[in-house]
């Protein structure tokens, strides 16, 4: 998934309008010597590669949240994403036996096969069959 | 900050294409019962009050990452939404004196006075004066 500069700055006039998000002229006297996407646009394109290639394809119910989210590089106009995700637990909830939660870990990775991005994912996911009594 | 059915859909589009955020009549079939916002978009929204009314007055220097982030009510079509912020810790770089790292409990209200969505935030920002030697 390409990250353009367009949508780095449309982004962050939205939804995080600080210079280095917004203004590449500006960013380029930054410490991060140019535009960089805001954090949470590395997210959305996160949450897009997952909700398209894993998510669908099974039950989401949604997510209780994130732990441990980290910024970890800069992301810039032309770097290419992907996406790696590793199970890190999955059981069956004791309240609600239809669905259980599964903890997962996401990776995003750049062209240089860098991490910029990792957080703990949880997700409740509809079970097929039912819990035994 | 008001949310719109527009804007959900226009963001889930893009970041979050799951239908109970892109399609007001599926979503009406879900255990939510309606349109609900993406997490990620309500992150958005509390970035954007955030960077307004309060990182834009400091020297941010970026934010290494989040703990603790919870979607804890749906977010829906005309709800009204406020950022209330709480400083944890506030304590100077002993690597590098010229700033500091502030930790921060961030919520995000609706009209009804909810709590919505809260994460601990980490936030690099820069000192008036160096750290005496």
């Amino acid at each position: 998934m390409r990250v353009t500069a367009q949508e780095i700055i449309e982004f962050a006039h939205r939804y995080d309008p600080q210079d280095f998000h917004t203004d590449p002229a500006k960013a380029a006297d930054t410490q991060f010597g140019g535009l960089i996407a805001s954090g949470w646009m590395t997210c959305g394109m996160m949450m897009r590669m997952y909700s398209e290639h894993y998510l669908t394809h099974n039950a989401s119910l949604a997510s209780p949240g994130i732990d441990e989210l980290r910024w970890l590089e800069p992301v810039r106009p032309d770097d290419v994403l992907s996406t790696r995700v590793t199970i890190v637990e999955a059981r069956r909830s004791a309240s609600k036996p239809d669905r259980g939660l599964v903890r997962s870990k996401i990776e995003v990775l750049n062209q240089h096969d860098r991490v910029v991005l990792s957080m703990l994912a949880m997700n409740l996911i509809g079970c097929r069959t039912p819990a035994a009594a």
